[in-house]
């Protein structure tokens, strides 16, 4: 991409979205505009509300254009229910900016189902593909050197049944997001299954082994299972989104049922209250380590613009990382090369089917 | 029942199954038949193997039937291959005992899949139900007195599509054991599914949850997520065989990161390593608190006999539990309970169809 379009890159943000919205969107979109050049800004919210902030928070004014809008979903509100109900909520705003071409991404730390949903309602999908994946980033152990510490999951929720192809476009966009936004340069993809095996698992599955077995542009290491998933040695996990939406939340479960014990356990006896305090520094760096505001979001892939889902704690950090993440995916032509490898992978293996 | 009747009860045990077989098998049967009256034990296995072992371990020998077989299978063996090569393995014979109403029960630390394929084979499946279940016994946190620090989660891998009634036949199933087993009086069974709204999911759990919701033998707690498997609350989670695998594999793998994490930390650091010394003992405490040894093993559920797979890494006195508790199972008329609920659940729900 030449530095003359890189500076038409417009990503925007929904102001109104997350637990520390609107003043940590406006810090964190004001940081990544004053450390990264080459693109600009939508704040999309209540003008009245984010003028106080763009004043302490100093971003670029040349950069930054704010979208007014009344209306906002919250974290807590049925996301079919609001979309139908509040069409100028600053999400919907934001995914009617990139169905008119008006953007070039979005992000937002709000409702995710707001989020999906208002993506599906305006956004294109990309041509041949028919479902969009909802991407996590979750921690796992790092066990070589060429390990990140996180790997992508998807789908995490977006479509709960999948057919073969589908699996294969996710696999193909997952590993072309850690390419474009996270600079890993060969990911290495895994299809979630009951076993190791090519032969384990149901038709959709088996079907599926098959295909991402053959395609080329991914580095396929075959089956893995749930215990794979916290090992490690995998960037991409490719699964339906049921089943990753349960993988996702026993990740939260599992956390803080420890935080809970540890809590007990130094209670319970002086000598484990002293032991945790000792590792307190070592439990701190894991966090740290495994830290949302360090990956920048959680794209959601197969839309014809790139649609980044933000933690809804984030903070100021991690917004800016959300925006320079995504500014990082663009400038690598994230959407070009998901749409070239899915028209690829759609010839190759399903030259009678159109879509899914 | 009367004590006439129990003095009948017959638990057949693989002799030949899981890592410390056959000499934790023997010790384990000889523990039981000392601590409880009122059944007796059919050994299956190599006897030329067993004698020095019955020799060494001293079960009651009024009270031990050997049943001589040359061949067993292996953990690692492919179980569908090797249930069609050896057709005599210690686990199948069990099998066929069970299914010529020779042994009330069936118990076996070896290959999962063979012990699922052997009773699939020669055990007939209770009358109306389609599919069997095969249970698992996982860890949680205890929130409340009446937290027992499990959960059943049922089914882990015998069937990876389920229909509604089966779900509700595994809800039915899965409280029936606790209950008949463990002594849990009114165990709370919940839904997986992506969110706690009777809305969520798809077509079969949303209609899996109208049912379990008017189903008058459980205490049907509603959906849970993936977090509330670790969290605890409930006693049995039922789902499809494929999430049901992936979840119990996702403990696997987040005890074995736990540990290696432990570890690093404890070398990278004094201090660090200091606190995980301390902790040892609470880790210990966790450990016995969680321990498969306890529970007795995990039963498959909707054979017309019991079929119980105790863990792999059993030592003598996981075996003993296994063989204790599926007596008390046997005693508290577990498999006449789960008939007459699933037939009633039919008639209730099912009018029209017949089996599944």
């Amino acid at each position: 991409m030449d530095p003359l379009a890189l500076h038409d890159l417009r990503i925007a943000v929904d102001a109104m979205g997350g637990d520390h919205a609107p003043e940590a969107v406006v810090r964190g979109v004001a940081e990544a505009l004053r450390e990264a050049d080459g693109f600009r800004c939508l704040l999309i919210g209540n003008e009245r509300a984010l003028a106080p902030l763009i004043a302490r928070h100093k971003p670029p004014l040349s950069r930054v254009d704010i979208v007014h809008t009344e209306e906002f979903i919250a974290m807590d509100e049925p996301p079919k229910e609001a979309v139908l109900q509040k069409r100028r909520a600053s999400v919907l705003v934001g995914a009617e900016f990139l169905g008119r071409n008006e953007a070039d991404a979005l992000v937002s730390a709000g409702s995710t189902g707001a989020l999906v949903l208002g993506a599906a309602r305006h956004v294109p999908m990309i041509p041949g593909t028919a479902r969009s994946g909802l991407a996590a980033l979750v921690p796992t152990r790092r066990r070589a050197a060429g390990d990140r510490g996180f790997v992508l999951l998807i789908d995490v929720g977006a479509t709960l049944h999948v057919s073969p192809q589908q699996l294969s476009h996710f696999a193909t966009m997952g590993a072309a997001y850690l390419r474009a936004a996270l600079g890993v340069e060969t990911p290495r993809v895994g299809l979630l299954n009951i076993g190791e095996e090519a032969t384990k698992g149901d038709e959709t599955l088996r079907a599926a082994y098959q295909i991402l077995v053959k395609m080329r542009g991914i580095d396929f290491v075959g089956n893995v299972e749930g215990k794979d998933v916290p090992a490690g040695g995998v960037d991409v996990v490719v699964c339906d989104g049921f089943t990753g939406n349960v993988v996702l939340k026993m990740y939260e479960g599992v956390a803080s049922a420890a935080i809970d014990l540890a809590r007990e356990a130094g209670r319970a006896n002086f000598l484990w209250g002293l032991g945790i305090r000792l590792l307190r520094p070592a439990l701190a760096a894991l966090v740290r380590k495994t830290d949302f505001a360090e990956y920048g979001g959680a794209p959601i892939l197969g839309f014809e613009k790139l649609v980044v889902k933000a933690h809804g704690r984030s903070n100021a950090r991690a917004i800016r990382s959300a925006v320079l993440v995504t500014r990082e995916a663009l400038v690598n032509d994230l959407l070009g090369q998901i749409t070239s490898e899915i028209s690829q992978v759609n010839e190759t293996f399903f030259a009678q089917a159109s879509g899914q």
